[in-house]
């Protein structure tokens, strides 16, 4: 996840762009296609809508990992600046370009399944619990990516990162979108997956302070550890 | 799962609270989820949530199990001491952050789902065969976490225990609690998770003899293990 | 799957016995769950027992090979003796330990559910196209357990033999049981997993061809290995 | 998947038709017994349908890997060539056997379940969209079996190019062929996975420019990294 050195910058963005843009594919197609095929269940909608997400994400950064880092999200990007991992520099590339990929995603996604490119989502998601929820999902995910991306092998990492989002679909009452990126994109497909417009500042606002309650726990769980185990 | 000896006091215990509370918020979080969204087959409940709770599992053991050993569990505290891999002395404060960090998930998850922090379950689990299918799954859960956990990397045998409470929610008619700290936690959320607080005696009482039981197949496997392949 | 040396043979029988009895639990204790918990849908039941024995069989071979190869399977003991990595000596307590082990599973299970210890099957499961599934089911478990077995680590192995009982359900019209000693223990319930004892010794016979067929086909793709590719 | 010396012509010619049948069998197979066993809820046909799928094609790639590569596709072995991994002359054999081997898996699940050997699909699958989409299935497909194989070991391979399948059944409107043989032997069932003879050619001409793509995206990314980072 944090392998932020070999590729040049075009190979990287475009890992980030194409990572970012299947991710929204995996998490709005699916969720179509849920919608379409189970629609008396919406509990099974939303089996199906997880499952695909978790194995998709899990594969993407598998894939795009080794070149870019597999951010696809922007307060994992913000999280590997504040650790130190990453200039400041290069954080509003990846932030952009995975905005961009996002939407792109979001558009293929809609076309596949005969819809018009983009259409503005109806879907409300709002109040204190579910911005509690997206604050603690988001919380959940940055200490998942970096303390077992800090210790394990890449494909442990990928498989983990997708379990712990198809989890977080579930244990959550935001079905945990843990993403600006793909919060914004979400916007534009009113479809199973979308959430209208006025709900998502909300949401961004409660995953910058999950992030930011994560990267604390991760400070305080790094002291210890950078000093007594210094060669794990 | 067993590595008890690096981090400092702080360190472990605040693993282990926040492990055992994101356990909690993954049980009943995506029990109330289910519950909700899948009101017409039971099974499609437990199925949810049992994919949920056991992929919650694994990466919450992957994410703490350097730190903490990530027992999450009195009972897997208990084996531990009494097979000689940790002082009593640190089992009660494991014991006491272990079921505080379950009642904090609890509090969590009925927070994000919009209910009050508390409420006690009426759900009454009761009943020989329900104790006996307690006894055999915590029985199953110590030999497979002690087996697998000393001899493969945590990868495996965090994937393993996960993949066995997913199962176990399924082959025992208790649905496999097998934790004395998740039984305590779960009266608190009158939800599909719950249990009525007059059924949880005899649940923890199941949960110890199936410990003994694993403790000793343990002991008999291990006499000849440790003489016969010493560099395994 | 075949490190038949270290242990002795009461812990190597013994792990047989518990491992055998915990594939039947699982088996048969999900078959139960499922059938009372999703009436409704006879695939939504299958697929929450095909989920718990893949989950279910994968643990138990994790956590039993590395002392007694985890067979749990006549016809893979079999294999073993036909290869040449095991004695005839030895095949005939492996296979009565597990035909004594998948029994007491199957009555743990039914009496954790309430039901009398053993109750015998009514479920038909007869004529030529079920034969050639089951056939078909022994002979991909065999290459499975083998051709994977042989090159890969125990983990990985453990993994995919469940995630072949788990498919090999879905695609074969028998539900795949590739088990002398499961099929025999399977007539003791009488219930979704269960099989009518006029049913079980066809099911045998075509477990047998299709492990023949496979020893062939193993012997084939060694041939060449063998003398293509000595230190691999 | 890309160790394209070892074994003998034969060797890998067989574990190709054996894989290719087998991959047939988990695809046809389980669509049937989907079909018949969940008819209320064609999402769930297809949950069932995905899953046995992608655990399936993960367990071929992990068996047959090591002797053939476990191509089981044409655009794999059509991108083996254009990447320099495979010589022209080997690609003819590859695709005929792959072809043959997954009529021969239609032909036996088709058995398996009581149906005539073959019966010619109805199941109409057209449109710009289903297009678009399968062109994006097999542009995703080709990028992860290559650049995930190219880095990491055969398991970790295997199991991410099963879990594209599962994944891509649910996110695009295709349900992701994403395999010229496989698309032609789909013609011979007249059940869930059946397609139909004139949909078949838009299908197959979609695989081929996704391939397109995909290369031109590994080429694009190559090119840095074979100079940034020789030695990984």
């Amino acid at each position: 996840m944090t392998e932020d050195r070999q590729p040049a910058l075009p190979q990287r963005l475009g890992a980030e762009l194409i990572g970012t843009a299947f991710l929204l594919i995996a998490v709005v197609g699916s969720g179509i296609a849920a919608q379409r095929l189970s629609s008396t269940d919406l509990g099974l909608e939303l089996l199906e809508n997880s499952i695909a997400t978790g194995l998709g994400l899990a594969l993407i950064i598998l894939t795009f990992g080794p070149i870019s880092g597999a951010h696809l999200n922007p307060v994992v990007t913000l999280t590997a600046v504040l650790r130190g991992r990453m200039p400041w520099s290069l954080a509003f590339p990846y932030v952009s370009i995975q905005v961009a990929g996002a939407l792109v995603g979001t558009v293929v996604a809609n076309l596949m399944f005969g819809l018009p490119a983009t259409t503005i989502s109806t879907h409300l998601r709002d109040g204190p619990a579910i911005w509690l929820a997206e604050l603690v999902a988001t919380f959940g995910l940055i200490v998942v990516v970096y303390l077992i991306g800090d210790r394990q092998q890449l494909g442990v990492t990928a498989a983990a990162v997708g379990a712990y989002i198809a989890a977080a679909y579930w244990f959550t009452s935001s079905t945990s979108f843990a993403n600006p990126a793909v919060t914004v994109a979400r916007m534009f497909s009113d479809t199973f997956a979308g959430i209208a417009p006025t709900s998502a500042p909300a949401f961004v606002l409660a995953q910058l302070l999950g992030t930011a309650v994560a990267v604390a726990l991760l400070r305080f769980l790094a002291t210890e550890r950078s000093s007594a185990q210094p060669g794990t």
